[in-house]
């Protein structure tokens, strides 16, 4: 091969067979496709590794991606039903995967992940260095022992992973002078914070930057920049910490480029509506424009059993604003790990967020299949009604659970049926 | 009494029972709810014969409110359920109800719920026009009949009406010689449709306004000037027809409150999310800052099944600019009457969006209860967490089917949680 990454392949002209996969599901230009890349703007993370890999590009110009996290912990685990929610989430038509598995034999998972998985995969390392060195204190983990288990990712065939390489020793001094109501909520944050701070060291990441880009280089594997900073309420928005790691970021990601490693910065979070457009604005200008995959934001705090529909609205904001990759949120978000059912609700929200933020953007083609359910709800057509709805066995459940006595119309209305109406007026 | 309604109260700076009401449950001051209700800006719908009604406002610098609509069908009839409905849509909080029956024995239904129900009521009469003269084409109900039929709301209490005043003849010419994708999707709006086409009359209550607002000043009824031509799909959406009849509205507003009848005005509808605040924008506008009152709006159409998200989505972005009053839409829409586990959906869906958006329009004390869930999320307090959620049950019925081995945590993350650890290290 002569690339090292997909940017690197982009920026020598060279269309890969992972733009290909791209070119073939997306409306967007050859040429469109390579600038983009080769200007960090669009990512395909694509780890050499993982053979069976179908590229999908996350980034300007392309259809909004969704995530899905799943993996065991130790009060859940049951690797039959991990894997179920991996055919599952495929069969609800996800873009990527992530595994945050913390116990067990997590690299016999990963493996079985990689060989089933079409899907672009990703991981949190530092979980799994915690979970291998269950032993011993956060602390006493070498720098050494950091890269080993990251390595072991991107051997494995993981073709993004998220590193909180930002939150840096300054970064941790603003989260102590601008105190927070809920701290640090991202479990990598906290890991990585408390052993600098056991320490007096720097990020292990940030200080070995060039160590994991080589890594990365290597077996072109996507850093997804991760936001320890992130805000874990509504009132820890958009403060100084956050900021400040968006803004090292921003540095690392130029670094990044310069080897020609592709990057997606992670972001918030718990975001009120009316900071949403701004974060995103911020994002795209700190970064350099790079993708950003965003958790939720999750527009209010009050709704645990309902954080689908809560990050539903925040996704589909941010989406039509910047945000280019959703990572899924589940009805079982802060109360418990999602079961299948969490799972499947938390994807369709998800679809649902990303598909309307397309529209919103004008992205071509996006309103087809909206325009083909108008179609189809004109010509009281419920065959294809049902044929097109994003989830049709829900569809059709509901419809066959209260059949009306007209089989033209739905039981909500009946006789009433506003649409056979005016048809009848104004399709004469 | 020394005033007719609400509104000539607050012109003649009369303090209502119903304002006091108002007061007492949100951050207003009373001289700024004078000046708003005078000016038409908000509106309490009240109507004298409603004997037990809590007074709630709707409108600039108040809460958004949200309803429920329920009522049997020929398809579904069942009235021991409806009632049963009605409970559970004032214990989930709902603001309002709307009675949308179109089957059996509405009238005492009607007084049933009258009785019942301590929050203002809503109906659409010209269903229960076509109800009560069902064995005779629409086209030969008699003007006298529409109304006789809309005073009988009236005299049983109902605090809201919605009329589809605005559909006149020259926003029906719209319709026809703008084509839409799927026409007329209001069954009100269909119905009088048909009236004005088979009669080549003038729509009745267009060209009656003053007879309807004669038994609106009398029992002091709220019009909810209803949108016939909201569009059903995206890609109807903001066209001609759809303002037009806006325009329309917008005239009816000024004559209404010329006899200091109350006045909200009904929004789409399907709407992009791009679309959605240049949709408030005009209507705030073309009505002169009438309370707004909006279905959705549904930023996708392909979603059946899922639209109490998809409407949560449009309906917090439109609360954020501007609507003051969002209707629920549960996930039987589309499909079939919603049942009790969809209306619960819904009404939970549509407060998400309310209190999203209150909190995006920095409504004073909309984020306190936000910071006190935050808090407890500090605290690792999960009673209080449980006991601060807006669907408490759920919340603990989550929490209780997979308990962590530590109890302080959650089975997410267990020993990895974030929030302790972070607590370790920030709160020493």
């Amino acid at each position: 091969m002569n690339y090292t990454t997909q940017m690197d392949a982009a920026c020598k002209g060279i269309i890969t067979d992972q733009m290909k996969d791209v070119l073939s599901s997306e409306k967007i230009s050859e040429s469109d496709l390579l600038k983009f890349m080769s200007e960090g703007k669009i990512v395909i993370p694509a780890n050499k590794n993982h053979k069976n890999l179908k590229g999908i590009g996350i980034g300007k110009g392309l259809k909004t991606k969704v995530n899905v996290n799943l993996g065991v912990s130790k009060d859940c685990f049951n690797l039959d039903m991990e894997m179920k929610k991996v055919h599952k989430a495929l069969e609800y038509k996800t873009d990527a995967i992530m595994d945050l598995s913390t116990f067990g034999d997590t690299q016999a998972f990963r493996k079985k992940l990689v060989e089933t998985s079409p899907v672009m995969l990703g991981t949190v390392p530092i979980y799994d260095a915690v979970r291998q060195y269950i032993d011993k204190p956060i602390k006493d983990i070498t720098v050494d022992e950091w890269f080993e288990i990251t390595k072991r990712h991107i051997d494995d065939g993981i073709d993004f992973l998220t590193i909180h390489a930002g939150l840096t020793k300054e970064v941790v001094k603003r989260v102590k002078t601008n105190r927070r109501l809920t701290h640090v909520v991202s479990r990598g944050g906290s890991i990585l914070m408390e052993w600098m701070e056991e320490n007096n060291a720097e990020n292990p990441f940030y200080e070995h930057f060039e160590r994991l880009l080589d890594l990365c280089e290597e077996s072109d594997v996507t850093l997804s920049l991760g936001d320890g900073l992130r805000p874990g309420c509504l009132k820890d928005s958009t403060d100084a910490p956050q900021i400040q790691e968006l803004i090292m970021l921003g540095e690392l990601t130029k670094q990044a480029w310069k080897r020609k490693v592709q990057v997606m910065i992670e972001g918030p979070g718990h975001v009120p509506l009316n900071e949403i457009a701004a974060n995103m604005q911020l994002q795209k200008k700190l970064c350099h424009g790079a993708p950003f995959y965003v958790l939720g934001p999750l527009v209010t705090d009050i709704a645990p059993g309902y954080d689908h529909i809560t990050s539903a609205i925040g996704g589909t904001l941010a989406a039509a604003n910047g945000a280019n990759f959703l990572c899924y949120v589940t009805p079982a978000e802060h109360l418990r790990l999602p079961n299948l059912d969490d799972m499947k609700e938390g994807i369709i929200a998800a679809r649902i967020a990303a598909h309307a933020a397309d529209i919103a953007n004008g992205l071509p083609g996006a309103m087809d299949w909206d325009n083909k359910m108008s179609k189809a709800r004109h010509d009281l057509d419920w065959k294809k009604q049902i044929e097109l709805s994003i989830d049709p066995e829900k569809a059709k459940r509901y419809r066959e659970s209260a059949q009306p006595i007209d089989e033209d119309v739905c039981s909500m209305c009946g006789e009433f049926c506003a649409v056979k109406r005016s048809n009848r007026v104004l399709d004469k």
